[in-house]
């Protein structure tokens, strides 16, 4: 352990991580629900309202572009593409992380910039490269054009003023939290069932932990110890150790964190992304630059650990994280409330 | 009658009407399943792998759009957009209409260029302005490359070589045939109950067929006579009766049917579109220039039939064409088929 802490210890600095201590098991399973905050309850009709407005291309300034256009929950949570492409084809930097059980990571964005799903949800929908709408005010107007959405928002928020852009949030928030995937192989593996996991996987669980993988891979999402509140982060710099691969997959133009804070100590801190389903979400890391799995699980031992591993280890670990994929619920598709007679996109 | 007839007969000039009488009845009510060719009868499996192609960004050459990106399933079949938006931004010349029972048009397109739904599904995913793939054999290719769709072709379609660009188009028509919305307030109607359309309803139900409306809009889907078999389009001229409205909404630059087969008798003749759930399809004609359902019915009456409606006849027309919006069906989302620790997609 003593060469994982020293490889570990010294990426801690900068992050909040602060009293907590690690999990005594670097394995955990997933819960079936996830918690809500306080003010932001999880109700059917919430649940409901939410699921509407996260398939809603109305919601782009010119109908194109809806959350689940990049955060696809009819597959992975993501595009699958190195960076989405939002309204008018444009780029953002950044690949899209996973919307299945995001309401378990600490905090939301690669830089962890929001503390909230309600926080994060506000953030694409006026992003120029994203969806592109050019105000808070301007998705409230056009929402309380669509009677369907004004009839739910009292419904659900109820008051004299229920269709905000802070309830948008708190909806789209809502359905988010019921985006969880239990049940996979390595959860059953842990629940007792030990034909879960292949050969190849067991080597790749206990390879992780030998070489330090879960000293930042841990939790229930593998993306940061157990019982890290929600909005307080758990961030990492990547890379750590000079290599190859810096240059190769361009890994230190973008600055993570810092880009945010622009805190010297914070250069380079990423929020932990997680292992669920990891496997399904190629491109990997924040720029999307590494095609395969493998090749991300290279370059990880590389940049933070300073481990090169052999082919064969490569291909347990991969196995291994295979057995993160879960079970996805069956999800009726929404649907969407109308505009009889008219329509709202001119152009 | 007479005053009817001079106004509509002339414009079937051009069409393939040929020894088709009209129906009995104007008005028509809506089948529960729409027939399926023999060559490519409706399953449940196949309807499933379908559904899971219908909504699969990776169909188009960058993963952004679907089919459903612009004909959405969880709205009213179309994308409310005058004319949609394919990869990279581009724009077509047309609106997308409806895919909600398209099953019962008498062809597909604006101008009628496909047969079928099987013939129409081979579009857009070549067309450079709507999904952009290069080729047939790169569909194919890429599609072979994602393990669940490949095991889904051979058992729905079998042989030697079941993942063939004909075979996704006959998935996906399969699952456009069951997209259809019965149990309209019209349909409720015509079964007997008195009560399903208001009084102002009653009245547009009476004047469209007076004034002459339902000399095309009629049939099950009021896109054309009831009987007339799938393939065997049912085409009129738009616009008729010159008017303001033709440089006021650009209604001739298009040539419609004529820029299909260039031949001069087909100069502006055009698809009868369907008034199925036309309420809720806004913007209105080829162009999508017009922005209300009132004023497509001013354009209509102006430009058909030579008939200047007042407010209040605009009124109960718009009403009446209400009561066609129908039930629509729940759908549960498909699980898109995975590429387990790789992308398809590279830029």
């Amino acid at each position: 352990m003593k060469a994982i802490l020293k490889n570990v210890l010294p990426v801690c600095a900068g992050t909040v991580l602060g009293s907590l201590s690690l999990a005594a098991s670097a394995f955990d399973i997933l819960p079936d629900r996830a918690p809500a905050p306080a003010d932001n309850p999880t109700t059917p009709a919430k649940v409901s309202l939410g699921k509407q407005l996260y398939f809603d291309q109305r919601l782009s300034v010119n109908g194109t572009v809806s959350c689940n256009s990049c955060h696809s929950v009819m597959a992975n949570g993501t595009d699958n593409r190195p960076v989405s492409v939002g309204v008018f084809d444009k780029r953002g930097g950044r690949s899209a992380p996973t919307v299945w059980n995001a309401a378990f990571l600490s905090v939301q964005f690669w830089d962890g910039r929001a503390a909230s799903l309600e926080d994060q949800a506000k953030g694409p929908i006026l992003a120029g490269v994203e969806m592109g709408m050019p105000s808070e005010a301007a998705v409230v107007e056009r929402l309380k054009q669509i009677p369907g959405y004004v009839s739910q928002f009292q419904a659900v928020f109820g008051g004299e003023d229920a269709l905000t852009y802070d309830n948008v949030a708190r909806a789209i928030a809502a359905f988010e939290r019921t985006l969880i995937t239990p049940n996979a192989a390595v959860d059953r593996f842990l629940k007792g069932d030990k034909s879960a996991l292949s050969a190849s996987a067991q080597r790749g669980m206990k390879l992780v932990e030998k070489i330090g993988c879960t000293s930042c891979h841990t939790g229930p999402n593998y993306a940061g110890p157990a019982g890290l509140p929600v909005g307080q982060g758990f961030f990492q710099k990547f890379p750590v150790y000079p290599s190859k691969y810096d240059k190769q997959y361009d890994l230190k133009s973008d600055k993570g964190r810092y880009e945010v804070t622009h805190d010297d100590a914070d250069k380079h801190l990423w929020r932990v992304p997680t292992w669920r389903n990891v496997a399904l979400t190629a491109p990997y890391f924040h720029n999307g630059s590494v095609q395969t799995l493998d090749e991300a699980v290279r370059v990880m031992a590389k940049s933070q650990l300073d481990v090169s591993l052999s082919d064969a280890e490569v291909a347990d670990i991969v196995a291994f994280l295979n057995g993160l994929s879960g079970e996805f619920p069956e999800i009726t598709l929404p649907r969407l409330p109308e505009t009889p007679n008219v329509t709202l996109l001119k152009k």
